[in-house]
């Protein structure tokens, strides 16, 4: 619990004192719709972040106050994953999403945000055991210090209570979108499993696992927002379809990163994906593109999970050797696109230009 | 999904041309609601979920039309625990509940039914994974064939359907209802995680964990039956005691059929409890009631972990020598007690007393 609170007296550290803090809500929100693009150069999630500073704080304190529970050993577990809780991508989406649709009046955009977070967390739990994970963004994993057993009660725990959030929100719309995802990500989750060690795995049902679990919840992620604002179906639609890009090219970054990045920036450790036998664009590049004698390594390192010390560097040769990064990043950038253009149906605005800035600052994370 | 077919096929054959068959539906429940309670001596459950047999059949087929999944493990996996089913305890009595109400004209009880048999599935497939445990009512569990990945991913899966369920029914306090019982389950869950191994664990703790990992889904299982029904809120609350109490009387007689049943009986192995260390009543009784060098064979068994082949017959010998599983079915006779009286509030019939049966019928398993 400290640490989160040191989060969010973080947060409030960061704020800059900017026009239209002290107008009144709806004006303030115009204002926001109405200001200016933000610094290029400046990192774009942070300047979405920075749109919508206030709700992230109450979002954070709803993120705290109810993962409380008599059962001591909840709040424990939960404030160890929700504080090692990296940027809040996935509520400030669901912050931004209904703030550019005008969303006013009221906090269920926090509450729903906090929903998203805690889907989210519950997953990552749940994930962290299935892939016998030690580390979660450079610090031991909840399984790793709290055991596997915890770690699934405990997700089941946040997942049920992203559950009763929502149903306090009361909108029917909203129940459907975010269980759909629920069920969603779980099915992505069943068939990555399924497609591990399994070289035979096609692009297509790659992408159908990208699609389940990481893009389906941040298209829910965005639909709430315009639904919660009364916006009409097709701008539904089309944060929906935002959120969906905008999560398969985060995830194909993310899927090059456990290749390409040092074990320091990337907070877990290099080449996890390689020594789990978990199928991704990166080796599903470099198998296609590889001679006999090189699909044999794949075949043994992955197929066979029989692998040395020297096999990852070996891999990550290939995938030089065979540009599997750069086809993964240019894959990205392709998603990352369409979700920009997909925001055109919306008024120019600080916060529409923020929503594509993330798009380009996803795919720009690497290079 | 061909065990279930044949499960449901079973169903079939076991009907009994009885009266009403063929009279239209209000009066067939009219006349349900009428008839003469069961015959004594019959086995009560089988007795209730014979006075709903049609729309029990029609629960089974909805399970399994809704664990359908294009991911093809996720119904091989739901199927084999489905399957395996027992005997459907939690829908039968969401069914029962909403005809005794007088609940008529469409399929909200079933499909609500069906949404409890998946939180509870779900749950089962995840105890298994933390309990490691190896047989589920005597078939391997789906984590000993599956693995225990597969088992918390599809339990996942299942969770999220059982809430998809619900959405579509679109009642709100219906979602509340199962929303909560699915947090205060995973909060009984961990709890029970946290007093594993502790001695010092409270007879009043220990019936927090069992009104949650047990009777939380009892209680919300047969409390939308009445709201369905659309039923005045005492006759809500009065479904919810009830099933809270015949959900703690239930998992009484499974802590002590822990030690007492024999293995075939039981479908699972005998002893678990104890060589998992869990707290439960019958080893509280016999700890509290011990002598000094009693105390220390359960602190080295149960606290330290500590145990040989012969501790087991030890265990039993004391929990016989100090009425360690009386001691645990008075009090599940006391609980069943509760849960029939509790139903006088609603007029007789053979809904009511098959419900009643049922409480007697669950503390009768053991004697």
């Amino acid at each position: 619990m400290d640490l989160v609170s040191s989060l969010t007296a973080d947060a409030r550290r960061q704020r800059s004192s900017q026009p239209g803090d002290d107008v009144p809500k709806f004006a303030q929100a115009t204002a926001v719709l109405r200001a200016p693009a933000p610094v290029p150069g400046e990192d774009a999630l942070t300047a979405l972040a920075g749109l919508v500073r206030d709700d992230l704080d109450l979002c954070n304190r709803t993120i705290v106050a109810h993962m409380d529970s008599p059962v001591a050993l909840i709040p424990q577990l939960a404030a160890h994953i929700v504080a090692a809780g990296g940027k809040r991508l996935r509520p400030v989406l669901t912050l931004a999403a209904a703030r550019m649709c005008g969303y006013e009046g009221g906090v269920r955009h926090v509450n729903l945000a906090a929903c998203v977070e805690f889907i989210h967390t519950a997953t990552l739990l749940h994930d962290d055991v299935v892939d016998e994970s030690q580390l979660r963004r450079g610090l031991a994993s909840a399984n790793a210090v709290f055991g596997n057993q915890a770690s699934v009660l405990v997700g089941d725990f946040l997942f049920a209570r992203a559950f009763q959030l929502m149903v306090a929100d009361g909108s029917l719309r909203v129940l459907e979108i975010l269980s759909n995802a629920a069920a969603t990500i779980a099915e992505g989750e069943v068939l990555q499993l399924v497609t591990q060690n399994d070289l035979t795995t096609s692009e297509d049902q790659y992408l159908t696992v990208v699609r389940g679990k990481t893009a389906a919840l941040f298209a829910a992620a965005c639909e709430v927002g315009p639904v919660i604002a009364g916006r009409p179906p097709a701008e539904q639609q089309a944060l929906c379809d935002y959120g969906a890009n905008l999560g398969i090219a985060f995830q194909l970054v993310d899927d090059a990163l456990d290749y390409a990045a040092d074990q320091a920036t990337l907070g877990k450790t290099v080449g996890d994906d390689f020594r789990e036998g978990k199928i991704t664009l990166p080796i599903l590049a470099a198998y296609e593109a590889g001679t006999e004698a090189e699909r044999a390594f794949w075949r043994r390192t992955i197929e066979d999970s029989e692998q040395t010390e020297a096999d990852l560097e070996e891999a990550l040769r290939l995938m030089d050797k065979h540009g599997a990064i750069r086809t993964t990043l240019e894959r990205a950038g392709y998603f990352a696109g369409l979700a920009k253009s997909g925001l055109s149906l919306f008024p120019e605005g600080r916060l529409r230009a923020a929503l594509q800035g993330v798009a380009d600052y996803t795919v720009s994370r690497l290079r």
